[in-house]
């Protein structure tokens, strides 16, 4: 089996076994630029490492060594060739760019002999003996794991010494007794010479280029990008050229287009007399990229148009890497440029106009998670840079956030009338802290995941919320904060959060406004064209509602009615409703209720104008709803009118061992149907109102928590003859459905039973996906994080459907469901609505919709558009 | 479609639609026995009644009226004529016997003009206006819901004025008054006259049979005794017969077996000139059958021969309901009786002994949870014969009960919900007291004999019963009892009932162990010759398994090793281990545990001699195992030797908010490897032990809570390590085996997957049902009752396995996992496996075992060996 490729027998289709940047390289040999000679060992090469207990076999270090033969014949150098030496870096390159998370070590074939022959050669032992002690403290490093700083501070107390400011400021003969230094402190710490052997150099490099495929940062980064941990490193090994070998020489970084704006001109930065880490370490300010024409014109003209040919050959923009080595440009790297938002979505429409690829394959070329930037505030770049990283937590809510800091809710809302910027800090929000989430800028809890209460609630909200950031503690009494460092942070003090990264800032950064340019709306009309799926939001108010109808929803997939009384006027009603100690008290609690939720309902049918309306009824436990702290449950009782002791009693008495598989959803409605009647009387009651409006509704009221036939029939026939005696009685002729959610497994398993009864499903996968893998989304926080790092699981299946299991029961339950009754009407109201793979795999199953937070709505018509373009493609 | 059948249209196998006392009926008939005329209204018409909205339609009345008109004419009387008037009985009948829970309706037929014609042309005013007077009582009850003690106090304040102690003394003049005051008390609740048209009596007494099908005693009794509701009662009319007409007359019941022993004569009791009811009722003791033959030896022999030829006829025991009007003996009923365990054992063997039955039809006789009763405790002998005798009532049911006194059934359900053993004490019992009987171990009554309403339901439970102990008196509103001595015992009190003797204690006395010997082993020994399914039970400890092993188990497929911690020594060790801070603090206080659970597998593996050992990893979440109370929490803190708010603080950590969804199973042994590494060392240690003394065990290993293959083979790699290097090591040969509960929805749909690396699957159905209903059983409790009650659900899906949606799953996953390894070894080692018709579905499904609490063993195999036989039958 062929484990090692040269580059000229690549090309750019083999990222798969090349790794991106190998196939790149080898495109760009294969096309005659300037590409410094080298090959790849494969992808394939590292699974076979890590199979074999973490060894390269012997005929894989066969075909390494033959390559560098080859090298040495294409360059006429000589690995370990004291007069002509061929100096190699060796670099990962994995299918996907995974930028800095794994190792690479440059100027590898240095030893004693070829560094002090070759520095005599070239006249330059300065530069040698630089590149040769990078070498050792990066071997060092990355392959024996010795901590960097030991090598650092040889240099830092040489400087000290000879009061230098600046590395360039060192001697030739600074650089030899640093490389003495740093040999001897390898040899304190290995117990054995530095190699000096480039065979051993380079397999024992490539091994530990291997083994960072595996490092914490990695695994951390694929499971953000949804790379799986099988697809593995490709190594690639180049010929060293060098940018630091006099004011001839130089190194940069250039993209084709803008990456932040995407317009169309050269965008960039270079050094002079520089090598590649300097630009990037911003150890000296770089130039920008337009200034190398007054610098090296021909070297300018020659890279432009390099430049302007590879972003035709690939049809994208180009983030490339350049040297320039005594006046000789080449090319090290190219690769599709990461962009912002703002600056994809240009390019892509751009490129259409400009002809050069199709609308279809523009609506590829947009990441759909991205566009969420688009919709929020954002930082300021520049201060963001300037700004102290004091915590991390999880990204939770995409955008920005900067205020003050409040620990309650109440005070939150309190700060908020005041005027103020808040950032509401907690241990983990509750459905009480609702109003002071939807007052605050931003949301950091210490607790919970990327599906928690928080979290669900911000993204809903469109709030930035950083979750689950257990670096930091709270004394919610003394209404503090602390930092791992110790730092603290006072009630009032400010904050900022971005909820893109999950990085909590200790300080007020500046913001910008979203700038939404007409590319988005072009861009938007297009996935519109194309796409199958309808895109429906979870929306519980009218606002919400106005928010998702500007952002393309063409429905509410998901109200959810108890969101509608965690206002303090009307959750005193609801209080006494649960409390009720007979059906007559219940009743008349829910009279209390009745007229809000009607007129909530008549607002958000007004807000759709007539486009469908999925109404969930009544789901979490009531226990949810009660108050918690002493004085909350003695104001309760008072308005009560009972003792605290009783009330504290029947609180207590509605608590559950396991709330979420507890009494809730339909079983509300079974125990008390009474509820059942009550929010239908809303529902009609409001679709009556809004048709003397002319305003045509047809509810699609949904019982959620099904398992049983039975179950939904009992709540139906309760549902159908309230709504029935109302319509007649009114004399308006209304049109309505009665549907379930597929959230439980047995339901799913038997589809076909409950599509007797149920006109739509809509499945929700958030429940659905805790009871199939059998795990809360409250909990499993805590130990999910060993299943991430153990490689257990790769990506987090509440935020990304579980095809493979929760999956499984979506396509029987869609299968069995039709046979039943073959117009059923099939939609998705999970968290994984808005998100890439869950989209694509929910238009395979064919759903009709899929339903998600206002703020993703963009999303997933993009993701709907690039499900379709991509089946067609597949077909 | 034909709805009403006469008797002579039916037979012994229209069960379904005649109902079982309909259908015996219709066979007695053919058979030519004495049995009076009537039709029955069958189980279709019922379920018509409901569908309909709880009417009878005009077909049907119909069909009832021309079989009225068919009985005109074969007895030669006339619905509603005065001078020859036909009287009739209206009763229930479902398929399967349900005694006492539905309503019956006597002497229907009578008006004021037919009473007032036929008394003065039978010469016998008494008798026609006892008649008259208790139907009007009757009908007010059963078909206007109006309270019997109305009508009952009349009686009682008559009886008072006049000093009399008996209804007997009562005059026909009295009856005459009465009768008159019955229907003035009618007609003030009613505000209308007690119906005088015969047809209208007849159809709406039929009305409220079908509508007693789904009264609340009528549900409970068909929960706990798997009956359908969609089954529907079938309603019986036949003319009545009386057995009050005169010292010629009488009335009784009898088994052609001893129900309580099995003995093979004759068993029952009559009265002479009685009604039934008076038998049943208990207000007058009844003589023993024995004595008819004196009384009445014609009636006896003729009555002899008919059991014996009834027996035959069904190949069962008979319990039969006979009356004798004017010297003419009736057959009322014939049904296969219901009886102990070791009556049923008995006379299963019995049957087959004398060449009646086969062996397979001798194991289908008996019902395999009624062997429970024969592993009840018994008392020590010696203690029993030192104990005092304080009454002696009759030996209604078998077996042996100590307990607390109460002397309401909701008294007993309280105090056993405190975990108390209890006693009934009723003057007699009723239907409504059926949860308390179930809930209580044992029963007592002061009135009734040995097929009172007690004694039948007793046996039919299996609970201990002494029924009809006049010697005692209670006071039911003080709470007392009082021995004919004046002995005093009150609410709470200790008493022992000897169920075989009949005899009362006024002590607590010590309980023995039960045995399998004599017809239960011969007849077990048959059960065993013709099952497919292995037998094993789930033990924890080395008394446990040695029971099981007594009671005929092959294994052991589920052994808790949490359980082993609950010991006031290794409860220690234990938090220590979970409060671990890191984990070479978790391995320390697991080398403490180490040696322990080594010494208790040791114990188990000899104990089982070489038998099977399924061995379940730590399941539960770690907070169960922590101190909750302020006192224990301080005691552990200072043990510990650490801070009480630490402590506090670390167990407030582990607190989840859905623990049944939490970090437990497997999930610890990804987070704490060296959990598995501890567990798998004592196994393969004690293993390695017992080989030593020639007890050749393969430790099944079994890992809980599996729901992805990577993580079955994260913890496998880690058992096996350990476990390969231990034997390495030891230098003897130990095979052992690692396998997985399939409890995790997602492990049974992608069993497959699981299969990779699983020799074998044992289904956790507790978790899995959960899971599969999405409801917790700790919090079901509050819910499931509504459930019920609204005939959502038929039955427990913890108690017997959801076959639609659990079982399901089950499918998938046997059909998936043997897919991908042919000898899959599959268990179960849920609550389901002592169940029958969950034994039954494992079988179908093609389980090697099922595994079961000692104590159920029996029961399963007996059940293993029914489905079994079931399924030849049905090829």
């Amino acid at each position: 089996m062929k484990f090692v490729y040269s580059f000229e027998e690549g090309n750019k289709d083999m990222k798969e076994i090349l790794g991106g940047k190998g196939a790149n390289l080898a495109e760009m040999t294969k096309l005659g630029l300037p590409v410094p000679g080298g090959f790849i060992v494969t992808t394939e090469a590292c699974n076979t490492y890590y199979q074999e207990g973490k060894k390269i076999n012997d005929s894989i270090v066969q075909q390494i060594l033959d390559k560098i033969k080859e090298l040495e014949e294409k360059t006429g150098k000589g690995f370990g060739n004291p007069a002509n030496p061929l100096l190699v870096s060796v670099r990962s390159g994995a299918r996907a760019s995974m930028p800095g998370m794994m190792d690479t070590i440059l100027n590898l074939g240095l030893n004693d002999i070829v560094a002090q022959t070759f520095s005599n050669r070239i006249g330059n032992p300065r530069f040698v003996y630089d590149s040769y002690r990078r070498f050792i403290a990066m071997f060092a490093d990355v392959v024996k794991g010795y901590p960097r700083s030991a090598f650092e501070n040889v240099l830092t107390r040489l400087k000290t010494e000879k009061n230098l400011r600046d590395d360039t400021q060192l001697t030739a003969e600074d650089m030899l007794n640093i490389t003495r230094e740093f040999k001897k402190i390898y040899y304190d710490f290995e117990k054995e010479e530095f190699p000096q052997d480039p065979k051993v150099q380079l397999i024992e490099s490539i091994k530990a280029v291997f083994r960072s495929w595996n490092n914490e940062r990695a695994i951390i980064y694929r499971r953000m990008n949804d790379i799986p941990s099988s697809w593995g490193t490709a190594v690639n090994v180049q010929q060293m050229v060098y940018g630091n070998r006099g004011m001839n020489s130089g190194t940069g970084v250039a993209f084709t287009r803008n990456p932040a704006t995407g317009e169309n001109e050269l965008y960039g930065e270079y050094l002079i007399n520089a090598q590649g880490e300097d630009v990037v370490a911003g150890v000296r300010t770089p130039k920008p990229i337009s200034t190398l024409k007054e610098d090296m014109p021909t070297i300018y003209d020659s890279f432009l148009q390099i430049a302007k040919s590879l972003e035709n050959h690939y049809q994208d923009m180009q983030d490339m890497e350049f040297t320039i080595e005594d006046g000789k440009l080449y090319i090290l790297q190219t690769r599709n440029g990461k962009r912002t938002a703002s600056a994809a979505l240009k390019i892509a429409v751009d490129l259409v106009k400009e002809g050069k690829i199709s609308k279809q394959e523009a609506l590829l070329k947009v990441e759909p998670k991205q566009l969420d930037q688009l919709l929020h505030k954002n930082f300021v770049q520049e201060n963001l840079k300037k700004s102290e990283i004091i915590a991390k937590g999880l990204a939770a809510s995409p955008g920005a956030a900067c205020g003050k800091i409040y620990f309650t809710a109440e005070d939150v809302s309190n700060a908020k009338k005041r005027g103020e910027e808040t950032i509401l800090v907690r241990l983990e929000t509750s459905p009480e802290d609702i109003q002071g989430m939807q007052d605050a800028s931003g949301i950091l809890t210490v607790r919970g995941g990327m599906t928690s209460h928080a979290a669900v609630v911000a993204r809903g909200m469109g709030r930035c919320c950083v979750s689950g950031c257990e670096e930091i503690s709270i004394q919610e009494k003394e209404k503090v904060l602390k930092t791992k460092d110790g730092k603290i942070y006072k009630e009032g003090d400010y904050l900022s959060l971005d909820g893109s990264t999950g990085f909590v800032y200790g300080e007020k950064i500046a913001m910008t406004e979203p700038e939404i340019s007409g590319d988005f709306e072009v861009f938007m009309n297009w996935a519109d064209e194309v796409r199958r799926l309808k895109i429906r939001a979870n929306a519980d108010n009218e606002r919400d509602a106005l928010q998702a109808k500007k952002f393309g929803a063409e429905g509410i997939g998901l109200c959810r009615t108890e969101h509608m009384f965690f206002n303090e006027k009307r959750i005193f009603s609801f209080r006494k409703m649960i409390l009720a100690e007979n059906s007559t008290q219940r009743e008349n609690a829910l009279s209390e209720i009745l007229p809000y939720q009607k007129e909530d309902f008549i607002n958000l049918f007004r807000a759709m104008e007539g486009s469908p309306v999925v109404i969930r009824y009544l789901d979490p436990p009531l226990h949810e709803f009660l108050p918690h702290t002493k004085e909350e449950i003695a104001a309760l009782a008072e308005s009560l009118e009972i003792p605290i002791e009783d009330l504290k009693e029947r609180i207590s008495s509605l608590k559950e061992f396991n709330p979420m598989m507890g009494h809730r959803g339909c079983r509300l409605d079974v125990t008390y149907p009474e509820i059942a009647r009550m929010q239908t009387r809303a529902v009609i009651e409001a679709a009556i109102e809004v048709s003397k409006q002319n305003i045509r509704i047809e509810p699609e009221i949904m019982i959620p928590l099904i398992g049983e036939l039975k179950e939904l029939q009992y709540v139906k026939k309760i549902v159908c003859e309230t709504a029935d005696d109302i319509i007649k009685k009114s004399g308006v002729s209304i049109v309505y459905h009665v549907g379930t959610m597929i959230e439980i497994p047995r339901a799913a398993l038997l589809a076909d039973e409950i599509a007797k009864d149920a006109e739509f499903f809509s499945f929700g996968t958030n429940d659905l996906t805790q009871l199939t893998y059998g795990f809360s989304r409250d909990d499993a926080g805590k130990f999910l994080k060993d299943y991430y790092d153990k490689q257990i699981f790769e990506f987090d299946p509440f935020a990304k459907i579980d095809q493979a299991g929760v999956g499984m029961l979506m396509k029987i339950a869609v299968s069995k469901g039709r046979l039943t009754r073959s117009d059923l009407h099939l939609g998705i109201c999970g968290e994984h609505a808005g998100e890439v793979s869950s989209v694509a795999f929910c238009d395979a199953i064919g759903l009709d919709y899929v339903s998600c937070s206002p703020f993703r709505v963009p999303a997933s018509r993009l993701a709907a558009a690039q499900a379709s373009i991509k089946a067609n493609q597949s077909k």
